[in-house]
């Protein structure tokens, strides 16, 4: 029951269905006194919107956010930021055949099981539509974290067997992630991801992939043990993105196979050039900004992967309601490849819950 | 802030350090009415406890729990759980040279980082001691899941490069779990195990490894989207415990080199063999028990990486509190490899997220 | 920060603000398959809506609410939902004084000190107008409690002076209460309340008064000790309404000048008419229904004191936002007397809370 | 379920009854750097101890806390501070009759309605005893708000018909509510209201009264609308000790008479002596302290009524557990009068509140 809220003292409550009048979206807890605009909302929104490329879903959204509230003569007032979408462009004739059949991959039989009911139409409350309400606030969240000088970025490490080299994830740019459909910033890998999405996609499937996050001024001290480790609410947090199978931070599932001489980072001095910067660090970044569940004030890099989208445009084996074998082809307009419009999700994500404890944080200590 | 208690109607709320008095453990949310006893929560904290072979650390604690209160003529009464675990083996003078210095891979300087100072005796708050209220804790929830039909079981899937083949997951038996110090139920893996984790010992180095949890018995419709999804909550929960770098279900990272037509499990009718069988299946399992966040009433299947233990017997550098470089040698008794120990552990906090999600989804459907 | 949540495991979030676009209402955690439309809210509203008589303010709202999620084909389906309220009449030259003058009795100087300003159209957040999100919300708890035979009444018992004399509360019926303009169930206290209301509002004044809530029908055992007694959260909903400033139940205040011989309820057999019928219940109830916080069976009786509304006709002295002495004339239409407002507010409160409860209890023993 | 936590962000978790091997208390949340030791604890501890005076119970109890955890080096250290009381004097005799018959007034029979069955040894949960546990709690808030310069102080306000005049609750002084058994400042009212408890007592009878709280030096902006408003969290505090029937605040219940040219309180300019003193108060303090919900700056004032004991040391009818008509004599040791030792738990609840605002409203605004 009630799992539509994250967050604890930054809080983003959610409503809506993809074929209903539309969404809404309450973020309550963000401070007093942060200038605020739908246009600080749109540059994320439109990152996630379906229709881009030929890399994405040809099915067009409107996503033009309103603000009902919470924000007064251009800046928050600490009450909550009550936000709306209305749902535009909704073929409704695209869903008669998912009403009695189960989508293999889908939550058309969770939710059927869960409730006794669920509404058919676009997947209902399991519609990743619901995700722009996630990526409203997560603008939010970094406008907040930025005056922290925290920025949070993503991008696509791989897509099917492409993996992309990055070295250094810090440095990658913004305009980097841009510079492409596919949201790679390397360019040689960002090419043949797209070939490999387009070739999926014309096979009638689909592809997955992988996205890696990164949050660079973050300070020591972030996350709460034992339960509320930042790594334990990170996981959390990407996890509940629909498609999101698997999540590691650091050397992740590469430290089963090494020994604790090649994992560990040594602390070393910083050359301490200028009064505000950390006086220890880590020589290597091998705990991706983590240790003992707590940011470590080096930078925080993590991956997930995607599955390949679930709906692909070929007949599959099923059954229907009732538990009769039958087939069914998925209609409707869907993405080859979910990891471009991942990215914008991913960030908001890891911002939500880098806001969330950077408020929690304060409380730590006494002040004077 | 306030990070100490884990779930919303099964409520575990702990304190304690490894070189105090003792940890508490209080249970909140617990059905009146379960026959419970000391002896219901010794198994999973004999198989937890430090010393049991010698491929876990030779440190020992009595760990002999007493039940407070929320138990009344053997069975329990509806009202707190009070658990209490008094410390017993601590060599004091271990831990006098991480007062001033910061080990590698662990949290002292993030927790110096976050509150100003620490108990710095045996890691404090952040010594991995505090397990042992989640696995009895873990304990309470297996037994209410039992009366459901509900079975927990991890074992050991991987040490360094040795991969345990175990083609089918859910016909592991607990016994073949404990038939060897590592808990890898197939016995040539698990030998080649122990030789891998002897070595790492003998080179006063440590090793890394995979742990593979299973939850069979699930009924379909637990899991709470669009924040609270079950993939969401077991991910924090195994990411909260300690060495924990990495969560994955079903296909995993895997995932993200497949397409969509191998990566869907199809539905199919069941036999139908008895009234209470479920009568849709999946085929495959390659969504490891959850879809769209929800369980599908396939079993659940999850992976956890457990990073190499970050105390290894040699010389290591690092920085003082003040910032100045030096060397540290961690003394202590530790473990060349966590994964055998983690076992029960994994176990505990996949029962807990169960079982607060079991008794979640009773409120979801009206009754009559 | 992020008070704008009610409830466990029933929650109702609201945003939104009296002179903006509109408010939001989001109801997490409703169980699927109750019948709901928006008719099933309007009554409730209309009892809370300003400008039903002359008791009343004669601003209009239009109030009607829309439902945007979490209803499917006439019945809720589990997901959050989603309601939305647009405000209409707003007559935007009201305000023009209080953006720099503090109003007596008002929050206009407790939200500057909060948030550093605030929105001082209609009182922006404080506005009561938020409260029709909780109307609607108690509407849908009222309609689930109905299915387990529990009801909820209000009226009002006292307006100044003239106290309705109510010797069996629980034979009051919503007819009798909607009779009058007032709202108190007793006709020729009815009389003397609206003479009264009607000659301070002549005067340019307001006044105060007390409505009493009871709910028949509700099974022993809600409330969860020590901290959310039921008592503590009826006081706490209550109170969370604006203008309550007291809250009592059974005896309530008279108890301090009461004995032990005369406070007690003893405990008597019932009859035992049929089968469901329970088979103890207490000669009296002085303890208006809850003992140790917990529902006892017996009818839920409490009462709550609301204060002369703060905005009145006349002109008061206050200061400036700068600290200067000035005087304020409050204008716009404002009710001499919460009271008959209040009643279905009050209602909707006590519905939240026991539905929250009754959902939080049925967890508290085991099935089978 | 579950609702033995209190606060969002300084959370109290406590288990125990009164006839099990003792109490255990988790504060999670209190910040870094506090300087506590048992000594802290122990004077609210003593005056919440049974046995002081002819007044109260003569019944022993040793209360003397131990802190297990989150102290380091004689200071807070931020992880969940662990404090256990061991239970003594328990005269396992006194509850034989308790078993099978339901005590008038008491959670006897609620208990067993909620859970199936009770620990009845001593009233187990339901024992006031667990009071201890939020006493030592509110010691350690009353620390950190002294800190801030926030006092809170209780006392005596009526037992049965004599009513103290305190024509200024902020001039009270602890020693004044020391200086006599009863813990009424005013000395010729606790002369009568000694008299009364001792005739009360000698009628083998008890009787009730009200307590009346005071906050000073909270600054304006406490309190978190529209839902966590301060007025209802501390009435939900207060409402949740045993025995408390009723809460108000400011005018209270007499609101209920007056017009709101005698309710409300004007604003005026302070003559600002002082850089720190808060430029705008109210002329008076009608209000308590709270305007929105929202603190004002003006000291906090409430009131709550105590019922009288309930446990009478003569026979009572009642039923027993099958529902028989029977007759119970209560016996053991009570309090004749509940009001002496109700103060320090009073003060502990507010003080818990405030806390938990006064940190909750430390994010409402940006820094910087």
């Amino acid at each position: 029951m009630a799992g539509n809220t994250f967050g604890k003292l930054f809080r983003v409550t959610t409503a809506g269905v993809s074929h209903g009048p539309g969404y809404l979206c309450i973020i309550d807890g963000c401070p007093a006194g942060l200038p605020l605009s739908v246009e600080d909302l749109l540059p994320d929104i439109r990152r996630r919107k379906p229709g881009q490329s030929k890399l994405t879903t040809q099915r067009k959204e409107d996503d033009l956010p309103e603000i009902w509230s919470g924000v007064f003569e251009g800046k928050t007032d600490g009450t909550p930021i009550g936000l709306v979408f209305r749902n535009g462009d909704q073929r409704s004739g695209d869903y008669g055949d998912i009403k009695d059949k189960y989508r293999p991959g889908h939550a058309d039989y969770t939710f059927d099981a869960k409730y006794g009911f669920r509404d058919y139409r676009g997947g209902g409350r399991s519609s990743a539509r619901e995700t722009v309400c996630r990526v409203a606030a997560g603008a939010v969240a970094k406008k907040l974290l930025a005056r922290e000088g925290i920025r949070v970025l993503g991008y696509v490490k791989q897509v099917g067997s492409v993996v992309a080299d990055i070295p250094d994830p810090t440095a990658v740019t913004l305009e980097q992630v841009e510079s492409n459909d596919v949201r790679c910033p390397e360019p040689d890998a960002a090419a043949k991801m797209i070939a490999l999405i387009d070739e999926a996609r014309m096979d009638r499937d689909s592809i997955g992939g992988v996205s890696e996050l990164v949050a660079v001024g973050v300070p020591p001290g972030l996350g709460e043990p034992v339960f509320d480790k930042l790594k334990a609410d990170l996981g959390k947090a990407l996890l509940s993105l629909p498609a999101v199978l698997a999540f590691e931070y650091g050397n992740g599932f590469r430290c089963a196979e090494m020994r604790g001489s090649e994992n560990n980072d040594v602390f070393v001095p910083t050359s301490g050039e200028g009064d505000s910067s950390p006086t220890i660090r880590t020589e290597t970044n091998r705990h991706g900004g983590m240790l003992g569940g707590i940011s470590s004030g080096e930078p925080i890099v993590c991956r997930v992967a995607i599955k390949p989208t679930s709906s692909i445009p070929r007949s599959q084996r099923t059954v229907t309601r009732e538990g009769e074998a039958t087939e069914i082809l998925v209609k409707g307009r869907h993405d080859p490849c979910l990891l471009p419009r991942f990215v914008p999700m991913g960030e908001a994500m890891v911002a939500l819950v880098l806001i969330d404890h950077l408020m929690r944080a304060k409380c730590g200590r006494l002040s004077g």
